[in-house]
């Protein structure tokens, strides 16, 4: 295990500039050991930095940021951009892990381009944690990458969410379910049934899992391609949305419901909100690279962006990248 | 615009046996005039069925039952069953439309096989009404038959969608949305950005839409191929009753809360049921086949069987099927 990780932090990504982002790096830097190293533009990201800070906190200048709205085919070219720049850090290996709440395609194009795939990777995902009743979280992957998959590729993504389900979640024997339009074995489409078959040889397959799974406790690991799982993901924000909303509605109609709704606020709604709030848990991480790469929510505050450098910092000490190239190797 | 239609009913499919579908039924005759034809085991039946109900009531008896756990691939060679008798009463025009609980894969094959599909479709979908913000509702399709779909396939569900929306759910001008990985045109898997390029060419469509806008009334049609629209399905009941088990826990643990909850109850919980509730909106269509099949939920209760009677005779009296194929060759 390392003992001092080093983490760089596109400051200018996100939709709120770098203000929480670096309002979050304080908040974890009380909290944890490590080297920081901050890049964006220096006169921007020095406002929000307390001058006691500055000597923890090396800032890495470059002028260019890749806006939230621009294609994800010019981050390749936008060499001076904040996101281009954490990642030839890790490259480089002046950092161990990246962590950009900046433009999510821009980060997976750079990430897996610069620090590259593993050796025995073929396509890497991105794996997302899900708020779950009877779990801590679960892991579902891919997220939206690998749109049209192979049936390797999602055995290799069970292997990689097994690795990080066991390392980093904590899980002793994580349970991997294939995602599927039904429980019993012969369910799925072309895909998922040739990918169930290699699946068997993996200790703790469970089979086909629906959509209701990912949030019941019944597995650890999701496994699906990156259309279905980037649908699944933001239906699953979209109903969550959708009630909340909904309730907020009905609750300012009536003055009862209203007394109703602050009685049952700080037990009820801020535990909720805390269960489904991805501020929680910080980002997303890209599994299969040679190193860590973190994307956050572009909407990510402070406390969301703290939970990301935690998780580059937990990836990064235990060499995950390293345990998941083992893994896949026993599998070949 | 059909007089007076005739519904045929699998008495015995579901998961609580004939009692709250003989209930709906009852209920239905209540509010409306229609023929019908309740089809399984006499003796069971009558049970359910007060004397006064008889003269209106027509039972095809029917002795055997395709249960919940058997294999769909059954139901085609168990002809003595309910599902395969009911569906054959359509198939003869003694009935108008059938709308069975029972086993949901079964209701579909027999359905598609025995009424058959309309010349002009290759493969029927089963579409499904999604609760929503600011509508009504949304119609989501395929939700569960044509797993691996051509874009053809998704471009005939958009055709079929926007006739229902329009007929049965009343909407003037449908907006139909493709369901992707994000909402730019560029978006999508190989068999989405094939489909996206046939469906430029029907009005009303707004392009890629992503699973929030299933919620959020953005669009009325969401089309999706039937692996991918199951998932959504399982995956939004999912997160609906992990909210809602959620709450219940935490509302457990405190008596403010449960206080709360209680002034909050008939203001806010009842109208999230009912909003959340498929009771509310009956079952789902088969569309494109020479008739009307609705499949309902396995644990339908009384209320949820009369909306599905109640959503089979407006199909039946507007003759959407063949609305269907006038639509289809509008576009061939």
């Amino acid at each position: 295990m390392k003992e001092k990780v080093t983490i760089a932090i596109d400051a200018m990504g996100g939709d709120f500039g770098p203000k929480p982002i670096v309002e979050g790096l304080i908040q974890a830097l009380h909290e944890k050991e490590f080297n920081t190293i901050l890049v964006g533009d220096k006169e921007k990201i020095v406002q929000y930095l307390p001058s006691g800070h500055l000597k923890r906190v090396r800032i890495h200048h470059c002028n260019d940021v890749i806006g939230m709205h621009e294609s994800a085919s010019v981050a390749l070219k936008r060499k001076d951009s904040s996101i281009y720049q954490a990642v030839e850090l890790v490259r480089s290996k002046e950092a161990d892990a990246v962590v950009s709440a900046g433009h999510s395609g821009a980060t997976m194009a750079v990430s897996i381009s610069r620090i590259g795939r593993l050796s025995n990777v073929k396509r890497p995902p991105l794996a997302t944690l899900m708020p779950n009743i009877n779990l801590e979280h679960s892991l579902l992957l891919d997220v939206g990458i690998v749109v049209d998959a192979t049936p390797q590729n999602l055995f290799e993504f069970a292997i990689m969410g097994k690795v990080y389900a066991k390392e980093v979640m904590g899980v002793t024997s994580p349970k991997i379910g294939l995602l599927s339009n039904g429980e019993e074995d012969s369910k799925g489409n072309e895909l998922t049934k040739e990918a169930f078959k290699l699946m068997q040889k993996l200790e703790g397959f469970v089979g086909n899992v629906e959509g209701r799974d990912i949030f019941n406790g019944e597995v650890h690991v999701i496994v699906t391609d990156g259309f279905t799982g980037n649908v699944v993901l933001k239906t699953s924000e979209g109903v969550a949305k959708t009630i909340t909303d909904f309730m907020r509605q009905e609750i300012e109609k009536s003055l009862s419901a209203k007394i109703g709704a602050l009685l049952m606020k700080r037990k009820v709604f801020k535990h909720l909100k805390k269960r489904i709030d991805y501020a929680e848990y910080g980002g997303a991480p890209l599994l299969g690279i040679k190193g860590c790469s973190i994307v956050s929510h572009g909407s990510s505050n402070a406390k969301a962006i703290k939970n990301a450098i935690f998780q580059a910092i937990k990836f990064s000490r235990l060499d995950i990248s390293h345990k998941i190239e083992e893994a896949l190797n026993r599998y070949q």
